[in-house]
């Protein structure tokens, strides 16, 4: 099975109101609830691929039991998140109908007592015995060190099973540091770990950190990916317009996909960018199409370029 | 004891953020979550005042699951919620913590079955037989009668329990027709209702409609009480600066309290405003803190007025 983690889990609601004004009452006309947070959305997306995905991670209170309950109807998503005392976070989403805007509302998600990571610790070592390949995802909820990814990149290196790390800032730099199998940072989080906005300098500049992948996701411009044995770019064949929510998550599901697998890079990299462009043409945030995906992988433009390693 | 009735039960979940804008993504940094709807915070504060409570109306899923468990940590208060399917609304107030300013998203709350709203009105004239008088109070979910409030006021008074009426627009008019012995608009329901900017000449239309007592809640102004035994006006010493969230709540809490305790009219006036104005003075949405409220209570002025009618 392919492991996710997401330590910061959520339930992600999405609010339907006719024009926001700050300080003004609004009547909600449409509420939308599911399990959120990257690991879980990257677990769904691999599960609709067709693998077998185990989630761990963190979940807590009466919005953890609403996590656990809506995760249990997803078919191919086994659950072995870990109980903890505070509740799980909401994250709200308040989609203005009148201009489709969005604004977000993100609850800090619940302190993790030192007992809650020890016995987490555990539970990731185990479940890395039976993984073929496992993905760490998102933000650190409070109380968890800032240390985190790193030691579970250190983990999952040692038990031999591929890792990727996607998350930003300091947990991102230090997990970098510990060597993972491959990084997916969007432009803002390289620029933000390397100090250059030039993506292939920032790319060359993660791999000299330790990552021996980087696939540095640029928004419609598609994937840039570059390890010891090349460079890649990979865009859709049209600019695609839509909701990017969940996006970058189904790019590292089709990594992942690609990764179990065992197919070349560039197929890993089409497949990336088919299924992250079938997300954002697709009417409900984080869902994808399968047809829409199937339609574009064929379509995918990936070329190879000279690597200066 | 004294039951309160609140339809569209809710979670109310209030959010502290730095700066509101609109289509930008914001960070929670406090979360407090309580029962909510007016009837429920009718019954806290009775409870608070030494009452014993009963709370029926609506309450479904996982929300409905934390306002019951909520409810079971507050002392005085009986849960005697009807369970539905459909889920339990949330309000979410947003903070500004920068301005100070509230900004507030309403769920609409549970489509309500005519099984589910049959069940209810059988707990309600069960409970009504051990009541020493009702409130009902607050908006209507989906699914419930444009009449419905008219029916329990009939109910009520079949069962000779006094009934009070707190609620808006339709529900409102159509209650009111039916009698009840307290209703408690604020000028903007006392306008809707009435087609009449003057308190004093809407408050005669509510009467004449049907009402024997009506209270109007004038904000800073306090109350205006008129009934077959003469008009009276209760005022806070000095205007309050506060969150206003749930003072006319605190309002309805002490027109209640008096009347099971058959205090004169003014008396219970004079509880009612100090209830209000200790409940916007107090720190926490919606709480009131005792030695305030008894401090005040001594110094709310009531005058007598000349009743045309």
């Amino acid at each position: 099975m392919i492991l996710t983690v997401t330590l910061n889990t959520a339930l992600d609601i999405t609010y339907r109101v006719r024009g926001l004004r700050p300080h003004g009452t609004h009547r909600v006309s449409e509420v939308t609830e599911r399990p959120g947070g990257k690991g879980l959305n990257v677990g769904r997306v691999l599960a609709a691929l067709g693998h077998e995905v185990t989630v761990t991670g963190f979940t807590g209170g009466a919005t953890g039991r609403t996590v656990r309950d809506r995760l249990a109807g997803t078919p191919g998503v086994a659950d072995a998140l870990v109980p903890v005392e505070g509740p799980t976070r909401r994250t709200i989403a308040v989609v203005d109908t009148a201009t489709g805007d969005t604004t977000q509302l993100n609850e800090p998600g619940p302190v993790i007592a030192p007992a809650e990571w020890s016995a987490f610790q555990e539970r990731y070592e185990h479940l890395l015995r039976s993984a073929s390949a496992v993905a760490l995802c998102g933000s650190l909820p409070p109380g968890v060190p800032v240390g985190a990814y790193a030691q579970l990149v250190r983990t999952a290196r040692a038990l031999a099973v591929p890792v990727l790390l996607d998350t930003s800032g300091e947990p991102l730099r230090r997990g970098v540091a510990a060597r993972p199998d491959i990084v997916k940072p969007n432009a803002e989080e390289l620029a933000e770990l390397t100090g250059s906005h030039d993506p292939l300098q920032a790319t060359r500049s993660v791999r000299r950190r330790g990552a021996h992948t980087v696939v540095a996701s640029l928004g419609a411009e598609g994937l840039l990916a570059e390890n010891a044995a090349g460079r890649w770019r990979a865009a859709p064949p049209n600019r695609v317009h839509g909701n990017p929510t969940g996006a970058g998550d189904s790019a590292v599901a089709g990594l992942l996909s690609g990764l179990v697998e065992d197919l070349p890079w560039p197929e890993r990299l089409a497949r990336a960018v088919a299924l992250s462009a079938a997300t954002v043409l697709a009417p409900t945030a984080g869902e994808f199409d399968r047809a829409t995906y199937e339609a574009l992988a064929a379509q995918v433009a990936v070329t190879s370029e000279a690597s200066a390693a």
